[in-house]
């Protein structure tokens, strides 16, 4: 069982190199719980959580579980919130329809959703989360140093092979390669969109080449043979969302779940009209209604906060046309299985392409 | 070496299921039996060449191995030729300025590059090639049965499980499930263009899974690491297109190879401005005045007849500005190897990753 003694569960103390996406929206204290406890890295998407509540979710997966968790959240822009414009106005005439239908009241002005990530960053560092992770890049040095000085390990998102230098020279413990099939948002932070779709399969080996720590293969994966390829490819683990959103533990309603398992990889599309930054999601009538509006666009994560009451009432009506279903490519491979289930699954299935082979591990290693 | 007793290596009658991309204007008779006589499958891509030149190709290739070989057409649309419109007028002016840098005399009108398909075709029928392979859907029944007669292997590229299935029911031995990170024109024939660009890592196993016959992964396999994923991800062997364009033996000219040297995986773009069908190529000033007459684009084939005389003067003058250079993201891995140097390190380092391992395969048979 050689996999497991990768550079990136010994960094994470964690018994498989298996990483379930903390996913903000899909995630939470039990689905978290779960797979740590499966041996993997549970995680919890914190970005759409107040402060006060971040807290409350990590004390509760520590309730559920003595083994390592992750938690993510969003690093926000440099640039100051920016005043509400015309675009505004046009896109809540747009979406006052929709807020009719599913009684979410009146379309919300626009606001910075991430004004609120300093608060966010100090609740990681108090609580001293065994694993941070952030997208669109690292949050400033000043947080970086806080968190490791705590022995949090801090890891983050790369869509480039630039950007997982940039994250390593700032300090980065692990580098996620996040392969143009993930669901969700685009963790590019640095690179133009279009120079930065690049597939799992070419970006895992182009970035393992690139830099020393370990690399968590992302985007795609939903068994083990997309575990043992990532490994393969030179990957030291991998982090799987869609693969876990279909478990009953799930953050996500069950419309949306159904959503996901009657998927095609065709339905998983790339869009920047939802947020104003790159996700793949399922097509349903918020992406349709938002990209007719593109012209009305206003900036990430504006354009998201346009949306925040409809989503939370489409979230609690169970319904799956007024919220994104974030979505990967591997869609089609989803299971609903019990978080326990499907790590054992996982891990099985991974043991047998690898051949629980020691010789194997022991050319990997020599490479 | 369990991995070369795949399916896929008994149909085709190769030791080592590693296919040469026949990719039409990088490919040639040297190249193809290189690769070919260190035992994987050479090959040709014939579109771009009249009925005539590609019997001669292919009479070269048998003077210079005596293995299996594999001969690429592209097959053509339904729909008649489309006459001359004033978007074509505005082509040719704002191409005229290359034509007169590169002295590539007046810019041509249109034609339709595919009209001799059916002549291609009787040639590889009558030529007996061991191997055909098709983009953009399977030829005529008729010409498939021709084929298939002759005891030719015919498999043909699929970029969504939608396509495997209506493949594989129309005949092919086998199909190459072509992920987005491949270079050169999409094969997608019967999907809309944007549900069709489905990474490697995840397009795999879903053909595998949806398919009887074997399964080729393409697009991003660069190295040993690429093809141990591929067979990780339940593929019987790969097809490498990039790989092979940096070989000494390559089609290409040097100024093509040494963009390939140096190109980062951002540089290798999708744009439907060149031919008029989704490709991935390196920028340069071609793609560029393509896309700004974007709005002039007329259908594929013609939009690519267009630019006939240009890319034949580029090609000549050893230009690397006015000729689509074909590229995948794994670009940054290519490697300046002569190709039967660069097939002995793609069989080592994947049988050095496979682990030579016997119970491995036992396993993998056993999935």
């Amino acid at each position: 069982m050689s996999w497991n003694r990768s550079p990136l569960a010994e960094l994470l103390g964690i018994e498989h190199p298996i990483i379930q996406a903390p996913m903000a929206g899909a995630s939470n204290a039990v689905l978290a719980a779960a797979v740590s406890n499966a041996g993997g890295l549970g995680g919890f998407g914190g970005t759409d959580t107040s402060p006060e509540d971040l807290r409350a979710v990590i004390r509760d997966i520590r309730r559920r579980t003595s083994k390592p968790f992750i938690v993510n959240l969003y690093v926000g822009k440099a640039e100051p919130y920016v005043a509400p414009s015309r675009s505004e106005e046009a896109l809540m005439a747009a979406l006052q329809p929709a807020h009719i239908a599913l009684e979410a009241g009146d379309p919300p002005g626009s606001l910075d959703l991430l004004a609120r990530a300093d608060e966010q960053f100090a609740v990681a560092i108090e609580e001293r989360v065994p694993v941070f992770s952030s997208h669109f890049g690292l949050p400033a040095p000043s947080i970086v140093d806080a968190l490791k000085a705590n022995g949090t390990r801090v890891i983050s998102t790369a869509t480039t092979v630039e950007e997982a230098i940039q994250l390593v020279a700032a300090g980065a413990d692990a580098v996620i390669a996040q392969g143009s099939e993930a669901g969700g948002h685009r963790g590019t932070f640095s690179s133009e969109p279009e120079r930065a779709q690049i597939g799992t399969l070419a970006l895992v080996p182009q970035i393992a080449d690139a830099v020393s720590v370990p690399v968590i293969a992302a985007g795609g994966i939903m068994d083990g043979r997309g575990i043992a390829a990532a490994i393969m490819l030179g990957a030291s683990g991998v982090q799987m969302g869609t693969a876990f959103v279909t478990c009953p533990e799930t953050g996500a309603n069950s419309a949306y779940v159904r959503r996901l398992l009657s998927a095609d990889a065709g339905d998983a599309g790339m869009t920047d009209a939802v947020s104003g930054r790159p996700m793949r999601v399922l097509r349903n009538r918020l992406v349709d209604l938002l990209e007719q509006n593109r012209a009305h666009r206003i900036d990430f994560p504006e354009q998201l906060s346009m949306t925040r009451n409809l989503r939370k009432a489409a979230f609690a009506r169970n319904d799956d046309e007024f919220l994104p279903l974030w979505a990967g490519q591997g869609a089609p491979l989803a299971r609903a299985l019990p978080a326990a289930s499907l790590m054992k699954s996982l891990i099985a299935e991974t043991e047998r392409l690898l051949g629980y082979d020691e010789s194997a591990a022991l050319a990997l290693a020599a490479l």
